[in-house]
């Protein structure tokens, strides 16, 4: 995503702790308490613009939802997409999450959501792939024991990598759909990225999977 | 597959007992004793025309080929094939296998090749697809320990179900390949239905998975 200086985001992001939450690391293990309401929670690895999660937790009332993004310019788009939506039951969090573990207590988290991630195609960076046996090993600790962790891309490399790494760590596929747009499910909720990819007619592929 | 009936079939098949052997069940747990050479078994399932078959003979020497095929005016073309390779290392056998363990012995096949499967793509014949788990049980039983399940197929709705089938079964993905053609492997052998769909820009999806 091309990155453009916004020089007012450090501030707007200041103002506006009871979205962005200052101090994630704080929260390990009581994420709960800053929602209006305890239910399910569900956290996006790689907000960007926040399309997913402001309509997720719109369409979702019954869940919670965090959203993880690192880019200081793009994090403040994704504020006032959740802010255009009015919910309650979004909040963000401006990190580069190292290890989630930081983050989120042992099976804190319902659902994980992977957004068309970086696939970084070159073998040399493998380990920095969302779906690497080092980041599944995070996912496991802080999903419940029946949680889920949901997989989009229009990447296909990316997505025979997952597929593969999701199976030799051992987790098992609940649903793998090679063309998500063309098996119609109604309540797929896009990202920016897969209106403009499956606008271009690109398949976009999904993998639901537990450990 | 077009059927049109060959009186002259069956004679074919009678006159080449070399070739499709008649009495296949006698020949469990002893199959290696009717090649030149023991060497690996390489298993087709629905073996159609025979185009796949003939050439993986023909490019791999050093394996043994078993194709499978119920349909008697499909099957003599698939003779052809294999006389027109030259091959000693391919044969046939014409048969509807109900139950694969009734012709094979444990442990008796290092590769087990899925083409172009029937995808039997209404719910209520889930139990037809050759990816349903009551096949995965017999191709455990015959495959040896390190063996592989090779499939391949044109239609996204059978790879998808299989894929999760293989997964929920308890089986590991070693390799998922959304469009084999473009992917560039050079070994790939084509079916018959590969070069034709693949001619008019379909994707081919292959999957080679272990027990």
């Amino acid at each position: 995503m091309r990155l453009r200086h916004k020089p007012w985001a450090a501030d707007f992001i200041k103002e506006h702790q009871d979205l962005v939450i200052p101090d994630p690391f704080e929260q390990k293990g009581k994420w709960q308490q800053l929602f209006p309401k305890e239910q399910p929670l569900g956290l996006e690895i790689g907000t960007g613009k926040g399309q997913f999660i402001a309509y997720m937790a719109s369409h979702n009332p019954d869940m919670n939802f965090i959203g993880i993004e690192k880019a200081e310019s793009i994090i403040v788009t994704a504020m006032q997409k959740v802010m255009d939506q009015g919910v309650s039951n979004a909040l963000l969090v401006h990190e580069n999450a190292e290890d989630l573990r930081d983050m989120f207590g042992k099976n804190e988290v319902d659902t994980i959501y992977l957004n068309f991630s970086d696939p970084w195609p070159k073998v040399r960076h493998e380990k920095r792939r969302l779906t690497y046996h080092k980041f599944l090993e995070q996912y496991q600790d802080i999903l419940k024991e029946d949680g889920k962790l949901i997989l989009k891309t229009d990447n296909r490399s990316f997505f025979e990598y997952s597929l593969v790494s999701f199976s030799q760590y051992g987790m098992t596929l609940e649903d793998v759909t090679l063309d998500l747009h063309a098996s119609g499910d109604e309540s797929n909720i896009m990202t920016e990225y897969e209106e403009k990819f499956s606008s271009k007619g690109q398949p976009i592929y999904r993998c639901i999977a537990t450990f």
